[in-house]
């Protein structure tokens, strides 16, 4: 783990990213995510307000990936260099796009760096959380013939969802503590790559339906501008921010059947396919051919 | 401290920078900082190991400010686009820098982000600590009649000093486990302004002496080209990274007659002045007189 971050950028330009959504270090959880101007937001498209509560709510999806309790975070920006009430007043706006989520989920800013310079706007967001005692989800701990659960709906999520999605820590908690869960990771890059993720990590292969695949309205509106299909958004769209999990068959079918997240959190849980021993990654197609799927989405670097 | 970055931008704006190098929280201590290309850097100017390295050592210090062990890092950066292999280089060359103070303090780099994006180099890292059975070092813990110790020479670190300082770890951790520290800051922004801040957390004045404090060659060199005094450059030159301690008159009477920390680490400590409950910050200059010291430094924001 010690070269993890220069690993992860060789990682990335081989498309094999290692590691978990964040290290387990000390009993408790760490991750950090950056957000840069025209890279994960355009400061004159979006309200500043949700850019600072993207930043946070990402990390916070990644704890919500290990299964994890978000308890703590640390937040450094750089502002552009304006005179400085207009950058109070951006700091102000980032911050108060942060706060719904920090009392809802019980976190804590206990940090922080504060910067000005001549670029664009940059918010680092170091998320610290604890680890239930069941333990985390990890990415390699799928067994073959376990269901792939997924959260919610995918695909389209540039229309606004990456920007208002709600990070699944609730849901992740709730699973994690009453339910046999194997492996997590959430979507940040597309259904497609992260589920190759999982299965490499697990040294596993998966066969997913087409036809199971919960495809959100943002997907099908996508389709008009993109002229690609609602299925292929689903799968290739990045910053779904929900999750995939490795779950045992048994188990599978009785959160399928009860839905437990449906009344309490609004979030239903579909069943797209399972892990399989034989490595190829595959789905089927709503013909009913096989086909290898790729690791379509956002591929860093 | 829930508003603690917000906090601290409207506090650098009227200079009045609250909490200590870094927070305690869950029995660690924490600290990020961010460093900007053209703010803390000039790419073009300096080896990119050095850049690296001062953003794993700015941490250490804050960690050394505090008296405390550091254990982890977090790095999270954004490398200027170019291709690939440029930016694979670029980010081994940071890690280069980084990879000896791993080492020599035993950190150990549980994760990070790397991304890349149009503008400027940006490295933020987050350093975590433990805290030592004796307690941390905090701002607000001076008494008066506490002697004001400084380690190491100060000025001019523009030259060098303020890529290739050692964070004084080793130090901090021999005065907190064999010494009573009743505060400590690290010299971030300048002795005169850090010097403020300990007194006004601590709600008290200080006297200090010019002829006591230690000034570097490299504040005697910058002279030539500044045409300002030695002293000056000592009292108001940003990135010494040596520390200002509080400690007890006749502790500090017998750690400046043993200098401990001379044979141990090289590190010569010197006592500069004391605390008084007179809440004026003032300085005795060579020829006797007594004047207000501003708070001399470097003003963010």
């Amino acid at each position: 783990m010690e070269l993890a971050w220069v690993e992860r950028l060789r990682g990335e330009r081989e498309m094999e990213l290692l590691g978990d959504d964040a290290a387990v270090w000390g009993g408790k959880v760490f991750t950090v995510d950056m957000l840069t101007e025209g890279v994960d937001f355009i400061l004159s498209e979006v309200a500043t307000e949700l850019i600072g509560r993207k930043s946070l709510a990402v990390n916070l999806s990644d704890i919500a990936a290990m299964g994890a309790v978000p308890e703590a975070a640390l937040v450094a920006v750089s502002l552009p260099r304006g005179d400085s009430d207009k950058n109070l007043l951006l700091a102000e706006k980032l911050y108060s796009g942060m706060k719904p989520l920090l009392e809802k989920y019980n976190v804590k800013i206990i940090g922080g760096d504060t910067n000005c310079w001549d670029d664009g706007l940059v918010i680092s967001v170091t998320v610290i959380g604890s680890v239930l005692p069941q333990g985390v989800f990890k990415r390699a701990g799928a067994k073959a013939n376990d269901a792939i659960l997924v959260t919610g709906e995918l695909g389209g999520s540039i229309l606004s969802h990456q920007f208002i999605f709600e990070p699944r820590i609730f849901e992740a908690i709730y699973l994690n503590q009453n339910h046999s869960i194997h492996a997590g990771i959430d979507i940040s890059d597309g259904l497609a790559i992260d589920l190759h993720r999982v299965a490499k990590e697990s040294n596993l292969g998966t066969i997913i339906y087409a036809d199971a695949i919960p495809i959100s309205r943002d997907a099908s509106i996508c389709t008009k501008k993109s002229g690609r299909l609602p299925i292929e958004h689903a799968l290739s769209d990045g910053e779904d921010f929900e999750l995939i999990l490795a779950v045992p068959e048994d188990e599978a079918t009785k959160l399928i059947e009860s839905q437990p997240l449906l009344d309490r959190f609004g979030c239903r849980l579909s069943k797209i396919g399972k892990f399989t021993t034989d490595k190829n990654i595959r789905i089927v197609n709503k013909n009913g051919t096989i086909e290898k799927l790729e690791p379509l989405g956002f591929q860093h670097g």
